[in-house]
């Protein structure tokens, strides 16, 4: 068990090693029952992005993470899984990671369930580590339960054209900041910082979020999407609506009753895209994804620790690059 | 908020009525997103059996219940009501305490959301009281995942009609009586006992929930459907096979292929009832049921508290006279 074997602390790179290894063995070492589901899910492998921010925001003086940053890194990402995993039950979704997504392959009631387990096994590796932080569990409840009503506001608000850029904002700041957000206090508190500067690290987080999932919603209008594939993974297959097509109905209101149709086609979906970036509606949404980077670039370059500072902006220009 | 009125300790009957409003407040205190499913989920009251199991055992040597064992009582109840929700998407049921079930009303994909957000609702409360016991957060976790094993045992045993007694016995252990366990085990360990006692109790509560599940299975055996309704809420309707079926199979093993239809009509079930009965399944069912009820009875009359000798034995009482 590599659980058992993890250094008292280590470097940042090896961190992020035992993250993806312990994430691995986690899921791995369970009953048969849901074996084979574990193995379809770690065959894909994430960015773990959630857990880098927490390692870094652990990080102490000495350039050092913790292992119980390994652990909670390990907690993070299999909450996100479990996130992303009831996800695709809710918006049907075939493809995750570039894999069949797990509802798709092993049907949407399993996935449930598994969505389930997924919860429990990141709630075991947190419990272990929350002996030495009891007071700070309700902040991994507070994170979870904001999750939950992002995702029940994006799906209440499927389909509707009439989406205001405010309740967007509210959507993803529940469904993807909240988590950044938590990840980045997390490590703060393993890392003994006072609650004032964890909440610190916890705005970073969040507006680094903010910028994420705004690129993210960025790039589903940036290609076309393939023709001949029979299934489509696009926000607008999903009817999920983003700020480029909030930005270019605002523009173009006539656009909302070709939206309103149920199954675009393939042809639909690629005509309705090359019309919201003709308008202008990505490029709008860059500039409210551009003012939450440097809001964050901003944050981190307050920072006095070196080693944050770098790791951090690293992190967000890789966010940025992909994004762009 | 009836959360910061508790008394620090209070009778069992007191403890009782003050679980049930906590239940309800702490659902109806949400975001106006949930607000309407969280009316309907309140709507209906349960028993709270687990929740009473948790206050018994919870018991101080004068007979009150501290201010710990309400919320945990709340939670165990709250995390209850998250598995229906879910099962109730996995088994396509309609109804759920005589209402319309939550799936049914709202849809599925809201149900799988809704159930997510009461885990993290129950799991707050947790975390509001672990506090004091950081160390036996593993329990819950642990009790959590055996429910989703068992969910996902029973869900890849639908409709089979080669399933062993053995592995009926495995699927309820985890469906049913892990939470009867953990609600007798952390009522004990709230009620400061010994590790060693909460284990013994953890024990009674095991015994009791297989009476339970046994008894509950039995009684979805013990009268006609109603034939003219649409939907039938019944095992055989929704696949499930529990241990009368079982039992009539070995004695009579024509009877799968009658079994294997898939959706059998009312008439079809009734008929399949009445066989069942004929052939001895539900006696024979009762008799397993039986030996943990006795097994549950001399585990409580070796308990020193007359206290909670009484009121456990009231609730096994109930539980045996209803299932009779």
């Amino acid at each position: 068990m590599i659980k058992n074997q993890l250094a008292e602390k280590t470097t940042y790179q090896s961190a992020i090693e035992a993250v993806r290894l312990l994430m691995k063995e986690t899921l791995l070492d369970t009953d048969e029952l849901v074996l084979e589901m574990m193995q379809h899910l770690t065959a894909a492998d994430g960015k773990n992005l959630r857990a880098r921010l927490l390692l870094v925001s652990a990080l102490d003086h000495e350039g050092f993470v913790p292992r119980d940053a390994v652990i909670a890194g390990a907690a993070v990402e299999i909450l996100h899984l479990a996130t992303l995993v009831h996800d695709d039950v809710i918006d049907e979704a075939e493809i995750r990671r570039g894999h069949a997504s797990l509802q798709k392959r092993f049907g949407k009631k399993e996935a449930v369930i598994c969505g389930d387990y997924l919860f429990c096994i990141s709630l075991a590796l947190v419990a272990e580590i929350s002996i030495r932080y009891p007071e700070k569990l309700k902040e991994f409840t507070q994170a979870m339960t904001k999750i939950c009503l992002g995702e029940l506001r994006q799906f209440k608000h499927n389909s509707d054209t009439d989406l205001s850029v405010l309740n967007y904002l509210r959507i993803i700041a529940g469904k993807t900041s909240a988590l950044f957000s938590l990840a980045m206090y997390s490590g703060a508190i393993i890392n003994q910082c006072s609650d004032k500067e964890a909440r610190f690290m916890a705005r970073i987080g969040y507006n680094m979020g903010m910028a994420f999932q705004i690129l993210d919603d960025c790039a589903d209008y940036q290609s076309d999407v393939v023709t001949t594939k029979k299934s489509v993974r696009h926000d607008l297959a999903e009817e999920v609506v983003t700020l480029p097509l909030i930005y270019a109905l605002l523009k173009q209101p006539e656009l909302k009753h070709r939206i309103g149709q149920q199954h675009l086609s393939p042809t639909e979906i690629n005509e309705i895209i090359a019309e919201v970036v003709k308008v202008g509606g990505v490029s709008m949404a860059y500039d409210v994804a551009e003012k939450y980077y440097l809001k964050t670039r901003k944050m981190i370059n307050v920072l006095v620790d070196e080693n944050k500072k770098l790791h951090l902006n690293e992190i967000l220009d890789r966010i940025w690059k992909v994004g762009n």
